[in-house]
């Protein structure tokens, strides 16, 4: 059976069995239980991680302590903080375990040897980073120009798996809603 | 004196001049007066443009007409509808000049073949790429967390020559506050 890393990644580009061999090498496993950390604000972020199987989610937190997701990640998925780990600043969000996780990453100087070697790595990467900023545009657009009713549905049609993971207080703070308006709009 | 769009992706990789040449020769020279469109809401956006003078804005039209800025750009500035480029879908967005501009642009089949046959410039881009995401996730953390005071004050901070170049109303429309309330803001 195709290694799930390799089938992600072949979804953009073809590798040979000898490339993918050197990209795995460059990975590490992890597994985390539900409720650990993978980056705690203040930190330097060294790993980019990508999801074998479980469930995440980013947020940070405002003054009053009030939890706002960033990004939910699941099954195929990168995540990390990248401001963090591309700048190596410190981080300004959290991420941890809504379910146990298995993980791959890839710390910063591995990633930075693979993509200058290996030109369809860096070409796997560029075509991952932009499809990022492109939902993160349709975001700003949704946050600027939707009420909480036409986002709620939006993000039921896009990730309806969500909606059976993933508590309904984690949606609100996903969407920027209370949990009450939540409710109505859930009836 | 070095090319301005030269000194810009040296900033990132080095060329020599016989790659900058090469570079270069992907790219057209394209000028348009205040007002006029670069993309407008609906069209396969076919360009990536690179700004060598002037001023523009992106931005959408909710349904009642009002207009959302998305981004500004300006000298030495990347501006496109990146969903319509990158994904060759319809654009959600219109892109006009808030100034007279002068642009190089690169077109959608030249940048495929440009940074499919050079990794360098597959390296810069991606890293454009990834300081555009990391301004996106910036800019969902400002409008999630932060007042329009606040805002403001680190728009301000960040582009003071935006202040001097774009009328109040393209600040408030970019901030998503009534141009009163900027008003209030501004004193």
């Amino acid at each position: 059976m195709m290694h799930p890393l390799r089938k992600h990644i072949e979804e953009i580009i073809s590798l040979t069995d000898e490339e993918f061999e050197f990209v795995l090498g460059h990975f590490e496993k992890i597994s985390k239980r539900r409720h650990q950390y993978l980056v705690q604000e203040g930190e330097i972020v060294k790993r980019e991680y990508w999801v074998l199987s479980g469930c995440l989610k980013s947020y940070f937190l405002d003054e009053t302590g009030k939890e706002h997701i960033l990004q939910f990640g699941m099954e195929n998925w990168w995540i990390t903080d990248y401001e963090s780990f591309v700048k190596q600043v410190p981080s300004k969000i959290y991420i941890d375990c809504i379910e146990d996780c298995d993980l791959l990453y890839i710390n910063f100087e591995n990633r930075e040897k693979l993509t200058a070697s290996m030109h369809k790595m860096e070409r796997f990467w560029a075509k991952k980073s932009k499809m990022g900023r492109i939902a993160l545009q349709n975001r700003i657009l949704s946050l600027l120009k939707n009420s909480s009713k036409v986002r709620y549905q939006l993000l039921l049609e896009q990730y309806p798996s969500l909606f059976q993971r993933v508590p309904k207080k984690m949606i609100a703070a996903y969407l920027g809603v209370s949990r009450e308006t939540l409710s109505r709009l859930n009836d």
